[in-house]
């Protein structure tokens, strides 16, 4: 469909889909998914075009219990070739499990807020950062790629405000770490397309736009608005999760992660390439959702039915 | 909220928003609303700050069963200075009834759809806009003023695709007509940033933007971003349902209507102001979504629950 639609003027030609739905998504399910179900998920995923698809966690099963079967998650995926699976690691020895279980790249978080850094890992912000210093050592050495996230760039649950000069700060110190690419997420989908310039305009004078990601919930419906903002901005990696999967722990019964499907409609209307096939991701979430006994997240979804996508896109 | 946020440039400082649950709201929900809860709900909307609440259309109960009741509605409700209460109004026996009910504003319709026309009122898009000429020369006669819609300006459930161009010619028989302003109409919600974004070129370069209005249904999760766009583009009118009130005749179970509250919370985010008070439309969301016995389409009204909205809008 993004061929057939000529691009207008001000956005990137191509845009980079991170799918985090098997990892931040389902973590946040209330339903646990079994280990098979996990592997067919990321396979099908990995068949639609995405090039990057967060596979699970290494985090410590007390803490995550929905990722406690991440060795066997990676160890029983097909490879496709051209697409990578990152893991998040909380630390190096989560760090040396991911590797061991063959993760070829890892992903590291730090927030934007001092509030939710103390409450969620109990040290400060800066104290967070020098945890991952060996984690990212070692990465480098072995090769492994390090993509860092940082949570609360447009809002925190507990200190409410998030300056972007801390959320620059913060991204800023993820590169120097050796991150190649600093995910900016609005954890609790607060943000407004305002905020999200600011916080973007803040940030890109110290990092260069190329290194950074976006990561929008959808939790106000803000999401699609303020990746239209991300994309005047020149951001070209994005994000999302199929379906919509996740929730938002902050907001009881509201959703989460902006849908892979409602990205994609609108990066495809804007006649942005991102190489994914839409109803494949569409087939992939009436798998999952029905799996989870849940309905999609996905407006795109909903509108389209479990089936392919039967009205084009209308845009002369 | 929205004194208290900086405003950042390239947008309006102000936007009126036209509050279209209680018609195009109300007639395409399944459920029969009495015509008590009604007048309390139009009234509840204009105790928000709201200065335009759509109020019921006067066509054949034959066609519109829902709004049978609209002369009974008109009469009941309090009416507040500084609030208008359009009524649609699809012919001049339509007219003169709403005239005779005490209404001071009608809205007439079209669309950019060939197809559209002649499935829905079996007329060619020239000969629909022909017939409302009488009703548009007498409305100006009696001081009433004549709104304009403009249905499926980014497509068409018959023809697909349409032209920017039609639209634009369509709002100016409009305009011609006497129209104090046009609104443009997503009719099935299957719009993106781009395709608003030729629309309106196209529009604006016949029709002066202080005169356009844009109305856009959230089918496909895409309504917020086209608003943002029509923003950018000069755009200070716009339409929207409070809960996101009605459906989509097109998609089976996909929502309608744009959320007045995802409206506000983007536009004030924006440091927009619109004279509304977003905790009141919560309020009234509620109100009407458990006489329909559903749950609201509004992404904020959901994240923030019945109540005030006790998470202050996060934007430095």
């Amino acid at each position: 469909m993004g061929s057939a639609t000529p691009r207008i003027s001000g956005y990137p030609s191509f845009v980079k889909i991170v799918e985090v739905g098997p990892r931040d998504g389902l973590q946040n399910e209330k339903t646990l998914v079994s280990t098979k179900d996990k592997v067919k998920l990321i396979n099908l995923l990995s068949d639609t075009g995405l090039s990057s698809v967060e596979a699970t966690s290494f985090v410590s099963p007390k803490w995550v219990p929905q990722m406690a079967d991440n060795a066997d998650v990676l160890n029983g995926i097909t490879r496709k070739e051209g697409v990578s699976y990152p893991v998040l690691t909380p630390n190096l020895k989560g760090f040396n499990n991911a590797v061991a279980a063959g993760a070829k790249e890892v992903a590291i978080f730090g927030a934007a807020s001092e509030a939710f850094s103390l409450k969620n890992i109990n040290c400060s912000i800066e104290e967070s950062l020098e945890r991952f210093r060996p984690v990212c050592e070692k990465a480098m050495s072995l090769g492994v790629r390090v993509r860092g996230y940082v949570s609360c760039v447009l809002g925190c649950p507990y200190q409410g405000q998030v300056n972007p000069s801390t959320v620059a700060t913060v991204a800023s110190k993820m590169i120097e770490l050796g991150c190649y690419e600093v995910s900016l997420g609005d954890t609790i989908g607060v943000g407004n397309p305002a905020s999200t310039l600011r916080m973007l305009q803040a940030t890109k004078k110290v990092i260069p736009v190329g290194r950074l990601a976006v990561h929008f919930h959808n939790t106000y419906g803000q999401a699609l608005s303020n990746l239209l903002i991300a994309l005047q901005e020149g951001i070209a990696v994005v994000d999302s999760s199929v379906a919509g999967l996740g929730g938002c722990p902050y907001a009881s019964g509201a959703s989460g992660n902006v849908a892979t499907e409602d990205v994609l409609y609108m990066l495809h209307g804007l006649g942005i390439q991102t190489g994914v096939d839409l109803d494949k991701v569409i087939e992939t979430g009436d798998f999952i959702t029905k799996i989870l006994g849940r309905s999609t997240h996905s407006k795109v979804a909903q509108a389209f039915g479990p089936k392919k996508t039967t009205i084009p896109l209308m845009n002369l």
